[in-house]
């Protein structure tokens, strides 16, 4: 399409210079919201990253200037599948299949729009930090450091399957209709269970075993029913399926889940040391031990041919028992890691 | 209920003084037909544990007597949800919940029909080895040896989660109408997608690696695109939803993932040491290093009460690729293990 919307949020001041930005990319359901709140919203939930983007935290809004922009074909505020098409509907199945690579080239003119030659930094977990090697690879001149958490450089069979699992999750619910549905019922119950099958992921055994074990919902026994939640667990995914559905469009679901799935940096370029060899910055590289979505094997497929092209890379392997969702919430055990690389790469810039 | 029926299936020849039978329990999708092929269905697949059950193989029937019988609450052959009431309707939702202590006491009716007072052993994976541990605590005179296969004595969190995700993408085909389907279509498409994000948990991000890798599905190149499975795995995944709902009925997935989710076997007894403390039985533990599903700790969380019980238990940890469906498909990997433990035991039972 010739002309799209891309929704973002900026942090901090720029600096004279312009060299002070860094580019926060979001997971799946993220968006260009990823701290503060909102104006006029006090009682609206903060960004989702809120613990990390801010005044004297890991991306100190007090030296960087912070940018956070929606993806396209997202559904916060950036054009996609459910955006209106020239001819004034809801473009649905019309919109073109993205890749993160589009992700990119959007926010290549946003950074355009905003004067900003070459960001400090990129960075994001999971899909955010398959954009900031994107980034890398495709603008090698315009980055200095690539800060890439909890991610791959390579889409898995695994990750497909579950993304597939949550696809097909969308398309039998009969509201999706072909992804003809804004106007009418949307698929909601299909993109519940999808959330519900992508949010175990998220997790790991013991930070589920730890949270809710076999804790019943609302009862001391239990009922032997079908009607209603049994275990504590059950009515968690529930509540998690429930939300989601309130804030996220079924198509951006499905065209964002493709997107991950289409990811293989190497893939463009021939190999992925031929994508790496053209990458100009240094790397901070963060996998979490009990994130079994993203391994840390998928960390070291991009550590170690980076080690081999000479590039600066640090690898640290967080201990941390989250699961993959780590990366959000365990924003305490990142602090000295991506805040400690961050003002040490800054100091020395300044030097 | 008062009458029901319990389909099963017999191998070999009860010997004399009845002391050769092993009873083989199946898992989730199981059924009777453990082994070789029915007459009159040439073509038929063999039964799901073919290679492990024959003359010779793990499980010789030149040498035990093996029983195989259909859980209670099933759908092949069993009386389950889908089965005619007393009405002349079939049950659905009237259908009790079950337990897998109803699947054991259904077949201790089926072993006093068959004049079978004690077997020499109770066996079988996942589900099947709950209800062999069910055995040993619940008749400990009645049963010789417990083979154990990947699984747990507790189902934990992520079993809940992953059996309640598959349960609500059921719900949500509106073709389920709330159980009450019989006559009219099935809700085939929630069904499906449950049998999908189930048969993800059943392998290892290894095994999809090696089997699927990024393979692409009738394409030499990515054809971007939702309108068909573009990966190898996205057509596999679909192939397995498309076989499982030609054979299985949805309300019966609902009672057994159930069944599991309420399996913890101290929760009846007041703790799980008080339970052991019952068993008569020896037994052998066999867990898979990449079965993520059903996990070395959990096999440990079984193993290490009965040790401190002084219960004669061996425990293995097999290398195998293949997740938690190792226990149906490395055969040769578990015959030194499981058939030369059944073996040692039935010679030094004769000595």
């Amino acid at each position: 399409m010739e002309r799209f919307t891309l929704a973002y949020e900026t942090y901090g001041t720029l600096n004279a210079d312009r060299s002070n930005a860094i580019l926060v990319c979001h997971a799946l359901s993220g968006d260009a919201h990823v701290a503060g709140y909102h104006t006029g919203h006090p009682d609206e939930k903060p960004g989702w990253w809120d613990d990390a983007v801010g005044p004297g935290k890991i991306f100190d809004t007090d030296r960087f200037f912070v940018i956070c922009s929606n993806v396209i074909g997202g559904c916060q505020g950036s054009t996609g599948p459910s955006s209106p098409a020239p001819d004034g509907k809801p473009y649905a199945l019309r919109f073109p299949m993205v890749t993160v690579d589009d992700m990119v080239e959007a926010q290549r003119r946003l950074l355009d729009r905003l004067g900003i030659r070459k960001v400090f930094a990129v960075t994001g977990g999971s899909m955010g930090a398959m954009q900031a090697l994107q980034w890398a690879v495709a603008h090698p001149d315009r980055v200095e450091h690539v800060l890439f958490l909890a991610s791959t450089p390579r889409s898995s069979a695994l990750h497909i399957a579950f993304n597939e699992t949550g696809r097909q999750a969308i398309y039998a619910d009969p509201n999706w209709n072909n992804g003809d549905y804004y106007g009418g019922p949307a698929p909601t119950r299909g993109l519940a269970v999808a959330r519900m099958a992508a949010h175990i992921t998220y997790m790991s055994e013991a930070s589920l075993e730890h949270k809710f074990g076999r804790n019943l919902q609302d009862h001391e026994t239990l009922p032997y029913t079908l009607a209603e939640p049994e275990f504590a667990v059950e009515s968690y995914l529930a509540y998690q399926g429930r939300k989601f559905v309130e804030r996220f469009d079924a198509n951006s679901y499905l065209y964002i889940t493709k997107a991950i799935d289409y990811f293989d940096i190497g893939a463009d370029y021939g190999s992925l040391r031929a994508a790496l060899e053209r990458t100009q910055c240094a790397f901070l590289v963060v996998s979490f031990t009990s994130d079994w979505l993203y391994t840390a094997q998928q960390a070291l497929d991009l550590v170690e041919p980076l080690r081999e092209l000479g590039r600066p890379v640090e690898h640290h392997h967080i201990e941390a028992p989250f699961g993959h969702d780590s990366f959000l919430v365990e924003v305490d055990l990142m602090t000295p890691v991506v805040g400690g690389y961050l003002s040490r790469a800054w100091t020395s810039r300044r030097e």
